[in-house]
This record gives structure tokens, C-alpha cells and sequence, in this order.
């Protein structure tokens, strides 16, 4: 007997919380993995993890799952019943697409790859983590064929990140961003001679790099009663389930100040979306991000707009100078915000500058289409990787620690993600402009080292909806015009413009 | 149709590894509960838990497993085969007499009620936990009900911890112990005058403390690769389903040596248990300790009769006081020996000689019975408390943060398991005896500070077994003889006629 929505729908929701804790408590046992989990656990927690996976994916696509979202019928449009029944029956129709099975070596194959991956870029030895890489590549080419596709089976993997997105869609933005930015990238190439970046490298006591960047993220407004913040090989954030729960990693370097500082504030932007998010969302597929994309918008506006600007280092670099007297104390203002906005080619994609980074993801991008389409193998990619970084950004990594195997991403089993950083930081502008538009008073505050205003037009716009509205939605909601790269180049243009004299 | 047992058996350890893996994902919850998680994640950390154990009772309890036990048969006697199915056998028919709403229940109050209890004894203000207490005591006392007992539903609750034991069998037990007891508290006593404990007063820093306690343990053997040390509000050893992640915790005091030392040697004790049983029980019910009572013997074994030994601090007390020359610096190894021995009726369990100690466990054994057969309430429980005190220890807590507050065991739902406490301080001297029978050299190995032939003989003859044998026909197995308080008391007897003239 089929029941009436008004039954169904408490009882489907029963369900998916019950997925939703499975999923939190992996991510638990991801984030233990991640900073304090012990060697001898690597085997125990692969298997834990599986079984957690297989878990919720049988659950999510069990037949009374199916027969409950059938049920539910189709809710009054813009309610969250509705939203919960649509993301519901998205993550359903997804999942029922890959065999349990599948899920499950996906996942140990994984747990066992990251160890395997640290121990390659510690020794710059891309053979140890190659045969993990075969093994995740072809799982994922298998589940691209499970998910099912229209014109290419990446899609079906970027999907999962970035709902709707195309791949000819992601070329013309590609496109569009390499010629917007190539003038720039040959006038900063002319400035080679300048070591902007000095003031950055020196003498960092990693206890007082925390301490400041943890000054930051609180002024941000991250809530340090609802996360913590904890070392780990790389930065990340995480959430368990909801609001109340957001965690941040990172990693230090005592002798530069850049890598610590700006993940910090980069996943700082990433928490602050997910502490906003409505609590009567937790433990339902409205909590979270709309998309990847959208998620680094927000990691990327506090990162570089806030964290790279004027008016925010204004505020807090008399702060960080009295706290590094002996490595700052010649460097003055102008002179630090030149030094957190010097512009190069450079082989790291996270310490790379807003102006080269979409090439960066551009090169992983055609990656990770050659990979998926088998038009490029495992054992070819060192070189591929290198030539690519000759062709976007004209040089040649020292290693492949500082080449292919930067990333944890591809060992995490994560193809199709890389572009949504691409997606965000475009979006970040569109975002940061519109608030700009509301509260034209947001520049004065943050050279008070105030963001309440920011936060506030960013909860109520974004934030709070979690996955309620389709990412273009949201974005159309939110600024008045549907995702577009024309405010980004205008940003990158203005900035630069100023800070290499460029007309 | 019924498979074949040998069908049967591998379809069985399957989903008994699914058990295993849902409930070291609750233990990782629950370390993280007690370390690391802010205080926003707690409602979202009672979720998880109850879904996690709610999935592995049902797990458990459903009839499928049921078919395979059936199906199983009796494996040959002696075999991991027959462990296996026994316990599983035995883990089945326990958690199907509870249902599954109740287990859930139990796991969200006491989740809530952790928290209640940490505030409750920060404030020394029984009112915090109370309600909490209240309704842990009516779930416990309905899982007695459902569970079944024979004499007394104490027993019920009891059995979950130490197989077979016996309310009558314990009362008889606590009796030998206090009047066997009673001379040597009365000689103590007068020696009230005297502060032989003065030396572990004093100024000790939480890091060289926690340095101090790492050197011992690894030591004794514990390995780190397979473990880690941690802060909590109280000290705990926990394992993630087996012997490849056995974590520790404890918490300092800079004024007072004792608490952290002697909880490091304590926990160290039980994770050396865990980590070394044998891996191939890994995801088996044969993981494990034999019974908290043999569990408890290993931590007294290495915190009292090593820990508090003159051999072991013959080698030790030199590095101790170079670690800490102004504390300890007009200290000699005598006067040490006899601060770390010193014995006084006092407040405090864990903090207890081990003279008193089992006094402090037979009070809490007495009150347990009183709550669980109702005739005492649980707003008359602080009151009772005190007047034990009197009766058993002669005096009156200072407020009830040192009196019924002191324990998180309660406020965990835990009912029927301090008695193991005492089982394991008896066991832990029998199981030492057969040791140096076997083997006279330790206590000379000791004085070099080497443990590898006492962790030796308990690897063969009690870690490595897991829970393959019954409690009572291990310690047989080891020994020789049954479980039995004579060695305990007469180890007493020498040890503190000495320290105290005592003939």
C-alpha cells in the first residue's frame, strides 16, 4: 500500500537523517584519519569507512527509500518539503546507478591510496601512489558508465560536484578567462625582476602563524564553539551533518608566511558557509553547500577579495608586524599588500595568485578529460603534466612532489572537481560586488577590521539556504544575473591594473 | 534453505565484521566526543552515536544473522571457529532481548548526559545531572528487565561486563576483602600524622609530566605507531576494533604528580592488552579483552604492582628527579617509594591506595544494587553517598564534586561494572605470581628498566587470546588455579608490612 505524502514525507525524512549520520560519522572517522589517526589504523579505518559507505548507500537506495520519495509526490514549489524531495531524488537516482559494491572499493581503495600519496610526494616518487591511481581511475571510468552521460563521460563525474555543468561550457570559460587574462600575464612577466615576495619568507614562528591566523578567522566571524582548527598534510574543511560541527586544517611553514595564512582564511570562508546554513537543515540533503562551486566562492571571497585587499590589511598589518617585529619590521604597507598580491607563474596551484590560478585548474581540467576518455594513461601522466605546465605557465616543476603529486585530490578518487574552484572564484566576484551594491559602507568596515555587515548580507543571500535553490538560481536570487566571468576579469584588471601600471 | 555450516561460517563473520566496523565508528565518535569536539557538535554527536548503534543492533539481532548462527552449528572445541560462533552466539541472544528504540535511547541520553555531568561536576552541583541520572536509571533498570536474571536484576547488568559473575559470589568477595584489609587500614591510620605523600606536591609541568609518561609507557612496550595519547576529563584506553589503533587519554594536574602518572601507567596497562591481541581477531567478536575484569587486571598490573614497585623505580626515580630537580631534589628513592605507596582513607577512586581502593568499589557495588532494585532514589543518592563514606572510609566528601560526582561511569549508563575494578586489582596479583614463577628474573629486569619478559609472558598467556576463553578458564589456563583474593591479600600483607612495620 503506497501512503498518502502527508505520511510518506516524515517517514522519508526519518531515512535520510538516518544517511545523513552515516555520512557524518565518516566524515568523523575522515577527519580522524586526516590529522591524528595513527599508522597501524590505515587498515581498520579503510574498512570502517567501506562499510559506513556501503551503509548509506544501501539505505539511500533501498526500495522502501524509493517507495517513500514515490510517495512524497511532488511538494509546493520554493518549501524546503520540496527541496528535500528533489535533492532527495537526485542523490537516489545517483546513487542507485553504482553497485553497492563499487561504493565499497571506491572507498577502501581510497583510504589506502592517501597514505600511499603522502608517502610519494615526501619522496617525490610518483611510482608509489601509480598503482593506486590505475586502480581509482578505472573505479571511476567504471562509474561514470554506471552514472550515464550525454556527450562525455566526464561529465557524469563533474556532475556530482557542480550540478548541470557541461564541458563545453567549462572550455568556453576557460577560454574566456585565459584571453582575458594574457595581456596581464606578460606585463607582470615583465616585472620578473622584482622579488615582490620577499617580506613573506623569513623567520615565522608556526605557534604565532596560528595565533594570528586564528585573530582573523574570529573577526571573520568563524564560531570556535561550533569548529576547531587542527595540522594536517592538507588543508580542508569539514562538517559533521549540520551547523554545530565545522572544522578547519591546516598546515604551517615557519619560514613563509603565505601557505598557513591564506588556507586559513580560505577554509575559514568554507566554514563560515557551513556554520550558516539553517540548523533545522541538519540531517537532511538541504544541509551543505548548493555546489562545489558556490562553496569556494566563499572560501575564495575572504581568501583573496577580503584577505588580499587594501582596506583588510589596513586593519591587520600593524597587527601581524608588532607580532613579527625581527622579519617585518622594514617592510611597510604598501610594500605587504604588493607582497600578498605579487603575481608569476609558479609550479604550486595553492600558492599560486589569483591572476595565474585558473591556469592551474585549466591544466587539471584537460587532465583530467584526457584520463577519464583514455586518451591519456596513469604511466603518462608525469609527462603530460609537465608538458602542460610548459604550455600554460612556461616552465617545468622540480620534481613531480611539486608537480603531479601536489594534490591529494586524484588519490581521493576526486575527478571533476577541480574546475569548481575555477566556477567559485568567479563567482566570488559576482557575489562580493553585489554586497558591495547593498553596503557600499563594507570597504570602511573591513579597514576596521569589521565584517559583520559582509557576513550578514553573505548569510542571508547564501548561506542560510544551503542546498535549498539550484546553484544558478541561488546566484540569479542572490546578485540579479545568472553565473558570469565578466566581473571577475573586470576585478583582476582594476587590482593588477594598479599594482603592476598597467593601463 | 539452511547453507551448510561451512557456508555458513564465512556469510556469518561477514556480518559480524559489519558489527565490528559500526562500532569502532562509534568508539571514534565517542574518542572525539571526549578530546576533541566542540561543544556545538553535541547534539549532532547524539544522533550519530544512537544511529550507529541503533544500525549494529539491528545488525545483530536480525534474522538473518540469527539463520547463519543456527546454521553454523557447533564448531570443533578449541578452535577460533567455536570462539567465534560462541560469542557471537552469546552477543545475539543479549541484544535481541533489547529493543532497538531502547538501545537507541540509552545512547542519545547518555550522550546528552556526558556533557550535563562535566558541568555538573565543575559546579559541584549534583542538581545538573540529576534528571539525567533519573532517566539513565529507568533505561538501565528496563534493559534488566529485558535482559533476564535469575536472582536479582543487578546481575543482568552485571553479566554485560564480567560473564558469569554473581551477586552473591561478589558480596562474599568485598567481606574477605575488608576484614583481610582491616588490620593493615587500622595501622595505617595511625600513621595519619605523617605526609608521606609530600613529594608529589609541588610544581610539575604538564609537558615534561606528559614526556615522563610517554618514556614509561614505551617502556613497558606500548606502541605508538599503533596508538596515541590524548587529553580528557578522564582517563581512558580505547581500541577501534583491534589491536592496530589502541588510544590512551589522561589529564594533569601541574600541582600533583599522581594523577597523570599513575592514569598513564593505568591506561597503558589496558592498551597493551588490546594491542597485543592477536590481528587476525580484527573484526571477529574474539577481539577484545576476556572480561573487564581480566581487562582491569592488566592496568593494575602495570600501574600497581610494577608501577608502585621498589625495582621499577630503582631504575626510574633518577630520571625522574633529573626531570624535575627543584620538586624532587631533597626526595631520595626511599622516600618516593613510600610517597607513591602511601596509604589513607581519602575522597577520591582514582586516586585511591591500593589499600582503600576496593573499599571506594564495594561503596559504589552497595549503591549500584540500591538504585538498580530501587530501594534508593536517585535524589537520595548523594546523601547515601556520604553516609557510605562515613561508614566505609570514615569521612565526608568536601561537596559532591569529590563525592558522587567524581565518576563519569553513571552519567555513561554504565551500571554492573565497577566491580570489575576489584575483580582485576585480585587477578592482577595472581596473574603477576605465575609470571615471576615462571619467570625469577623480572623483578632484576625491572631494576634495569626492561619489561620484555613479564609483557612477554602476558602477551602468550593473556593478550593474545582476545576473548577466545572464558574469564575463569583463562586465568586457570595461566595460573592454574581458579580466580582467587589470597594472593592479592597476601601481596598487601608484604607490601605494606614493610613500608608501615607491620609484622
Amino acid at each position: 500500500m503506497t501512503p498518502a505524502p502527508e505520511e510518506a514525507l516524515p517517514l522519508l525524512k526519518e531515512r535520510l537523517a538516518t544517511v545523513a549520520d552515516l555520512d557524518a560519522a565518516s566524515g568523523v572517522l575522515s577527519w580522524d584519519r586526516q590529522t591524528y589517526m595513527p599508522g597501524g589504523g590505515v587498515a581498520g579505518r579503510a574498512e570502517q569507512l567501506a562499510t559506513l559507505n556501503r551503509l548509506s548507500h544501501e539505505m539511500l537506495t533501498s526500495g522502501e527509500t524509493a517507495r517513500l520519495l514515490d510517495a512524497a509526490g511532488e511538494p509546493e514549489p520554493e518549501t524546503d518539503a520540496e527541496a528535500l524531495v528533489r535533492l532527495a531524488r537526485r542523490e537516489h537516482d545517483r546513487a542507485v546507478k553504482l553497485p553497492s559494491s563499487l561504493v565499497a572499493e571506491i572507498s577502501r581503495s581510497t583510504t589506502l591510496a592517501e597514505p600511499a600519496w603522502q608517502r610519494a610526494r615526501a619522496d617525490s616518487d610518483y611510482a608509489v601512489l601509480a598503482p593506486h591511481l590505475e586502480k581509482i581511475l578505472d573505479l571511476q571510468r567504471e562509474a561514470a558508465e554506471h552514472l550515464g552521460y550525454e556527450d562525455h563521460p566526464y561529465e557524469a563525474l563533474l556532475d556530482r560536484y557542480e550540478p548541470g555543468a557541461r564541458k563545453a561550457r567549462l572550455e568556453v570559460m576557460f577560454d574566456e578567462l585565459k584571453q582575458g587574462t594574457a595581456g596581464m600575464i606578460r606585463t607582470v612577466a615583465n616585472h620578473a625582476g622584482e622579488d615582490r615576495e620577499a617580506p613573506l619568507h623569513g623567520t615565522f614562528d608556526e605557534r604565532k602563524q596560528e595565533e594570528f591566523g586564528k585573530v582573523v578567522a574570529s573577526a571573520f566571524g568563524y564560531d570556535w564553539d561550533r569548529g576547531r582548527q587542527d595540522r594536517a598534510a592538507h588543508p580542508f574543511c569539514i562538517n559533521f551533518g549540520g551547523s554545530g560541527d565545522v572544522r578547519i586544517t591546516t598546515r604551517f611553514d615557519p619560514g613563509w608566511l603565505s601557505p598557513a595564512l591564506f588556507a586559513t582564511l580560505h577554509e575559514t570562508g568554507h566554514a563560515l558557509y557551513e556554520q550558516g546554513i539553517d540548523p533545522t537543515y541538519s540531517r537532511t540533503p538541504i544541509s551543505g553547500g548548493a555546489s562545489l562551486g558556490v562553496h569556494e566562492s566563499q572560501s575564495r571571497l575572504w581568501e583573496n577579495i577580503v584577505g588580499r585587499s587594501r582596506s583588510f590589511w589596513t586593519h591587520f598589518y600593524p597587527r601581524l608586524r608588532k607580532i613579527f617585529p625581527d622579519a617585518l619590521g622594514s617592510t611597510d604597507l604598501e610594500a605587504f599588500h604588493r607582497a600578498v598580491n605579487a603575481a608569476r607563474p609558479s609550479e604550486i596551484r595553492v600558492e599560486a595568485d589569483e591572476l595565474t590560478y585558473n591556469l592551474h585548474v585549466a591544466l587539471r581540467f584537460e587532465l583530467e578529460v584526457a584520463l577519464v576518455e583514455g586518451s591519456l594513461s596513469v604511466a603518462d601522466l608525469p609527462e603530460a603534466w609537465n608538458a602542460k605546465m610548459e604550455e600554460h605557465l612556461g616552465l617545468t616543476p622540480k620534481g613531480d612532489a611539486r608537480g603531479v603529486l601536489q594534490d591529494v585530490h586524484w588519490a581521493m578518487g576526486v575527478f571533476g572537481y577541480f574546475p569548481t574552484y575555477t566556477i567559485g572564484t568567479v563567482l566570488s566576484v559576482q557575489l562580493f560586488d553585489a554586497a558591495l551594491e547593498a553596503h557600499p559602507e563594507i570597504p570602511g568596515e573591513m579597514e576596521r577590521g569589521e565584517f559583520g555587515t559582509l557576513l550578514g548580507w553573505l548569510r542571508e543571500n547564501v548561506h542560510r539556504h544551503g542546498k535549498k535553490y539550484e546553484p544558478d538560481d541561488l546566484v540569479e536570487r542572490a546578485t540579479g544575473r545568472p553565473p558570469e566571468a565578466g566581473p571577475y576579469l573586470r576585478y583582476l584588471g582594476d587590482k593588477f591594473g594598479e599594482l603592476y601600471g598597467m593601463p
